[in-house]
């Protein structure tokens, strides 16, 4: 046992892979640490993993063990990795939740979701304000990223300062929002800072990022010269974003409409909460009709290809009663996230079966990322000289990456994966001990952890198919049995149905059982399921879950 | 009707795809034309769409109806995009196979694989020799790619002469295998081509294609600077690449090692038909463990991280007893066909938490296409000169695309997606009829059609969960209800467990309804799925599939 105070850092999402960002920081004695928690995020479910999953998130087990040294929860900003779990999570929390205001407008808006106080939000200025949390004092950085008000975290403890980045790029003219401020950053390293804690996102691209700035230019180039209408997606949370569209279109002479709901609440938040005032005029859904194509921009949602939004509903053939049609242009200035090429595609090729011209970002001039590139984050080292730097926000070899390149400088670094808990109260980090972490499902409306086996059961289903098997038994005689297969290719109609087939192998499976096998209902459904199984291997290949329904009569 | 012979091309599968190439030529008086079939290739499931199916090829139908019509089968190359469901479709279409040497034999190994006689599958040499099917007669045309052998197809019919390319790039130095021949390229267009069909895969590519002899250079260096082990993937079919690698491995002082079934199947067709004589010496399995890890060398399958590959299982810690280490190096020699981000990933971040380095093609110096990028497109349509371009091999906008570049330049051209039959008897090729076209899965051991509803089925469980419920019922009273929930969230374990739910509300809706309901199957059936639907939803937020087990005893 030691005596002494230690600071640590334990990541329990957002480390290790890209999404559902969750870190805890602690000080304290062992066993009496006081905590913050930055960042209650979500990841998206897909098929191969997750079918029927609606959201995913960290498992704050760990944390909400120890909920009543939980000082605070820090929000660095709205996008839904940072923030979309807050209101289903806040129940096993019950912390103070702090953020700044745009993003707190959001957060209001996910705890009322979930039928939570949106009053529990607290809104913090940027720093130099700092909320005390016990022996911590955390204070809102301005950084820029693809949304408005992003922050990292200036977190001042006993054991010294740590500088967590959030999601960040280093960029002097976002448009929208506050620019990076290099000075502040210069000064904070001047102060001393003890630990960075750093967005690895990027780590791979070779080039510094570029600027919101460099886009008005190419895109109101390419929209002056389309023909048709323009319609163009892009993150519904980019304000930014949305703005430089809209002026682009606006300059080309062209009325814009803003459709799709996210995009519009995104742009209702950041009016009403003073992140945008400038925003250029658009018209209503209503008027579209009186505008000729040609003098037509359209804003919507779906960049990622989502089957739902306005851009999978368009390239489908219709979105709230508007038809694209040969000639008119269709751009995403957006990037597509890995996982979603398939999705993005289907949309590409629809329009292309329809005559529109589809502009991407391959050229590579319609879209900036909002993370730091390599360039940029030896940058970031270089203003705030830390003792030590610890990578997030990455997968494991974007951490790896970035730790190597902090230690190519002469900066200690430490990879610490989801559940590795470090000690950063030296001037090196260790990891000290290992904590278990997971996930957590929202499956319909209830949160099932990933390890309940309900998923796995799914994905079962899907690969091999299932068979019901509904027996009735009296005393110990067997009266009936009932097939259902689901998700099984017929047999040859010709042949014996499946379902007959199936019948009539357990039913001689169970004949040849004995009596006291009968009575024993484990025995039952072995025999059944083996019965079972091998009739569907021996006709279709497969394996299928079987499920026994028994049905015990007594005896008349 | 006309009493004129027509020419037509109608794609049954891989024209607005990447995959399951299926292409049928007909001449002849309409509704008695003669046909040749080009190729019979699969394409991959994924979870998204076809969970649980094994491989999905293009329904045969049209041509099976018309299978006596039918003269030959003619595969291209032996990518599984070509010839992979050739064992399958066989029976369904019985007509002579035709290929080359080494695609030859692996489509004997596709055929035994089936139960089909490998001796029907006849080898062809390459152009001018020719085959002779009805009025058609058909020769292979050396192409380069990034197999051996891939072969166009001259198709010289009544109506002029077809060149269909088959998947190809402009290699003048392939390294194995026949290089692109220009001069016969210009020949052929000398002599008159009246249709081109053209692979349109890299239509977006700007730059020309690079050649195989690029690669060693970088590679040798590459590998002699690696310290550790180097193990390097690529597709095995690619037996120019592997002898690359290899080469590249020997000349920097290592043994090489193949491992991997495929890879190890496709180097012994390519030796055992004298396409490859040149492979560099390698050492089997058991000699690796006297060879230093610096200087060993290993070349493994799985370039699309699949988890069950060489690759996929070195990512999980070991491989035939082999382990990776810090300081090893994996090299992906190869690019990620769109959909594989995912897996790939998987094992990148696998191998970085074991300290190996890996590269991949992101610098793109160790990999060249197979595939025509756009300027070598135009300069086929130069050498070629034909009356006409139909573009295949491509999604919808990459036919779409290409069908634009050979217009722009004065060339008559025509997208036909799967099933659109085109006329091209004469200049301008024009659309006439559309055919049904489908996908037919391989599922365990038969062959299912994509519309039959089973995989739907499958589809459904694993996003809904399924819920199984067995009645008695005797006469017109129920005895008892047993419902057995599947992938669906256990409810909270303090109130009433999920099966108890159900079976309560089934009974209570079956107790409600008369005794006329109850003695019709259809009417019990849907009470019983509407209150099994309606606890579901109310308890957990998912309606799942339902199925009813009705057992009916005869009375006492």
């Amino acid at each position: 046992m030691t005596s002494k105070n230690k600071l640590v850092f334990l990541p329990l999402g957002g480390a290790g892979e890209i999404g559902m960002n969750m870190y805890l920081y602690g000080y304290g004695l062992a066993g009496k640490e006081r905590f913050i928690l930055v960042d209650v995020g979500v990841t998206f479910p897909d098929m191969d993993g997750t079918p029927g999953v609606d959201l995913i998130m960290a498992d704050p087990a760990y944390i909400e063990q120890r909920a009543d040294r939980l000082d605070g929860i820090f929000i660095t900003h709205a996008h839904e990795d940072h923030i979309g779990a807050i209101g289903l999570l806040y129940p096993r929390l019950k912390a103070p939740i702090y953020c700044r205001k745009f993003t707190g407008a959001v957060a209001r808006a996910k705890m009322e979701e979930r039928g939570q106080d949106p009053n529990l939000v607290e809104v913090v200025g940027p720093y130099p304000e700092q909320v005390t949390c016990g022996e911590m004092k955390v204070g809102f950085l301005p950084v820029s990223h693809s949304i408005p008000e992003a922050s990292g975290l200036v977190i001042d403890t006993p054991a010294g300062r740590i500088v967590h980045t959030g999601d960040l790029k280093l960029d002097e003219s976002p448009m929208v929002g506050e620019p990076f401020n290099a000075a502040l950053f210069a000064e904070l390293g001047k102060q001393g800072v003890h630990a960075l804690v750093c967005d690895s996102t990027n780590v791979f691209s070779p080039e510094p990022g570029r600027s919101e700035a460099t886009l008005p230019e190419p895109l109101g180039k390419m929209i002056k010269g389309a023909s048709g209408m323009v319609v163009a997606t892009t993150f519904a949370s980019n304000i930014a974003r949305l703005r430089t569209l809209a002026q682009a279109g606006v300059d080309a002479g062209r009325s814009v409409c803003v459709l799709g709901r996210s995009m519009q609440r995104m742009l209702g938040y950041a009016q009403s909460t003073g992140v945008l005032d400038n925003f250029p005029p658009t018209i209503p859904l209503e008027d579209i009709q009186d505008v000729p194509r040609d003098h037509l921009m359209l804003l919507v949602t779906g960049s990622q290809g989502e089957r739902r939004a306005a851009s999978g509903q368009l390239a489908n053939g219709k979105y709230l009663g508007i038809t694209l049609k040969e000639d008119d242009t269709f751009l995403f200035s957006s990037k597509t996230i890995p996982g979603n090429e398939k999705s993005v595609g289907r949309i590409i090729n629809s329009f292309a079966m329809q005559g529109v011209n589809v502009i991407d970002d391959s050229a590579g001039i319609y879209h900036v990322s909002g993370h730091a590139n390599r360039p940029d984050l030896e940058r970031i080292h270089d203003l705030l000289k830390p003792n030590m730097l610890i990578p997030m926000h990455g997968e494991f070899r974007h951490l790896r990456e970035h730790a190597e390149l902090a230690e190519s400088k002469g900066i200690n670094a430490a990879v610490a994966a989801n559940g590795t808990m470090l000690d950063i109260t030296n001037k090196k980090p260790v990891a000290y001990d290992h904590v278990e972490t997971g996930r957590v499902y929202l499956d319909g409306t209830r949160l099932i952890g990933a390890m309940d086996g309900v998923v796995l059961e799914r994905i079962r289903m899907a690969t091999r198919g299932m068979v019901s098997v509904s027996l009735v038994i009296e005393e110990k005689e067997l009266l009936g049995v009932w097939a259902e297969p689901t998700g099984l290719p017929e047999t040859n109609p010709i042949e014996d149905d499946l379902a007959e087939q199936i019948e009539a192998m357990v039913e001689q499976a169970l004949m040849a059982a004995n009596a006291k096998s009968l009575g024993n209902d484990d025995k039952v459904e072995e025999l059944t399921e083996r019965a079972v199984r091998k009739v569907c291997k021996d006709e279709t290949g497969k394996k299928p879950v079987v499920k026994v329904l028994i049905n015990r009569l007594e005896a008349a």
